[in-house]
């Protein structure tokens, strides 16, 4: 069971990718009892998704971001988060997306995160190829910065951090986003925070199979065990080949606690 | 000569867009003498607008980024901006956009701003009235701040701005993209620097036709008039609806001369 139709997969995020599109033109969001947002097409995503999960794989756990959890000590367990980045979702822009994410005891296996409005699909495989719509793709090589170099950044950065980096900071808007530019070398680190599992579980296998790693600004592995009840990651975290992270770290500091 | 056939402008917007699309997956970045970036898609965007406007409009003068120089001292400048966000193409992000503006005298009076990847066309019609896709767009009305508001922000406040914002800041990677997600309200404000007349001259057109209004940090207006010959405007803008930008002037503190 633990052989994984990767194929078939991505088709259920894409699936997923057209019913969030059908409804980006013309959609009302409503809180969350937490205050982040949530749409029909959140809800809708999440069913298809643990609806194909079930049927395909019903030894596998899955545990989502609309309230998805079954099997959380399972060997095998999806996260999924149907429509990562729903704030930009509902603001019109274009960097949201669809994360299917799959855990082996509790560590990242392979995800598949697609980015409808690009028609953009990330994949990773167990063991250690990632991809980009069918190409390999792999984390920005050690580099002195310069001014063209960017970083993935959260929307709160101009609160929360003090950040002394030579070249741009862009806040795309999505957590899966921020791995997937990381992911392909475009940008050549992130700084996440505030993230549960299923927002970092199938980026997190794409960053480690492009040759990245994902550090606590305080040093420490990110550890995912510590997420699947789908409590918030209480530190920031930084993504990206390994000499950028450790050169973002001595550059990114918080103001106070995130 | 000053009736203008806003259909036919948008339909080269769309023309221009398609350029760039195709290049959009495989496309190589070049330096130009002042460190930005240029594509082969950026100057074929230009050369087709340019040969659109000179037939149909021969009295009309043209300011490209690309280098287009004519007539500017006639009563309707074209001011193009062929592809602006030329780093976020080249970094494979989706806010890029192709940016035509006519000035009468030097002032905006009327714009059309097209966004290939999500195929979103915003115009303004001279006199007052902008849309996205046909349907009329307004700025975000005056209301208290939380949480989820956001401004549109250049890719460099971490170094060049403290900002008091209990929202969010976005970099989405090109100005006419800020001047759009403000203009339709999704973003409360926005803050742009170092632009020229042909990243602006569409925006300001649709912003104010929106409601908006475009202020330097100091308070004064932005004036067209004195960036005919192509230089970059060297104060910060905020734009907005009037009483968004003067609460962000107040909350907005650059830390050195931009």
């Amino acid at each position: 069971m633990d052989d994984i139709d990767i194929e078939e997969v991505i088709g259920w995020a894409r699936e997923g990718g057209a019913i969030a599109r059908r409804s980006f033109r013309n959609v009302v969001g409503q809180r969350k009892a937490d205050r982040t947002w949530v749409t029909e097409a959140d809800v809708a995503i999440e069913q298809a998704l643990v609806a194909r999960l079930t049927e395909r794989y019903p030894d596998h756990g899955i545990i989502g971001e609309e309230q998805t959890r079954r099997g959380l000590d399972h060997e095998f367990l999806w996260a999924l988060d149907p429509l990562d980045g729903t704030a930009v979702f509902l603001a019109g822009l274009p960097t949201w997306g669809v994360s299917l994410g799959l855990l082996r005891r509790g560590e990242p296996y392979l995800g598949v995160i697609y980015l409808p409005l690009l028609d953009d699909c990330y994949w990773s495989l167990p063991g250690g190829s990632a991809f980009l719509n069918g190409q390999p793709i792999h984390v920005a090589p050690p580099h002195e910065w310069d001014g063209d170099d960017w970083i993935a950044t959260p929307s709160n950065i101009h609160r929360r951090y003090d950040i002394d980096f030579v070249g741009k900071t862009r806040s795309i808007g999505a957590t899966v986003g921020s791995f997937c530019y990381v992911a392909r070398g475009s940008a050549v680190g992130g700084l996440a925070n505030h993230f549960a599992i299923w927002d970092v579980a199938a980026g997190i296998a794409i960053l480690q199979a492009s040759g990245g790693v994902a550090l606590g600004l305080s040093g420490a592995q990110l550890d995912t065990r510590g997420l699947l009840d789908g409590r918030a990651h209480d530190e920031p975290v930084l993504i990206g080949a390994p000499a950028h992270v450790q050169a973002l770290r001595a550059v990114v500091r918080p103001r106070e606690r995130a």
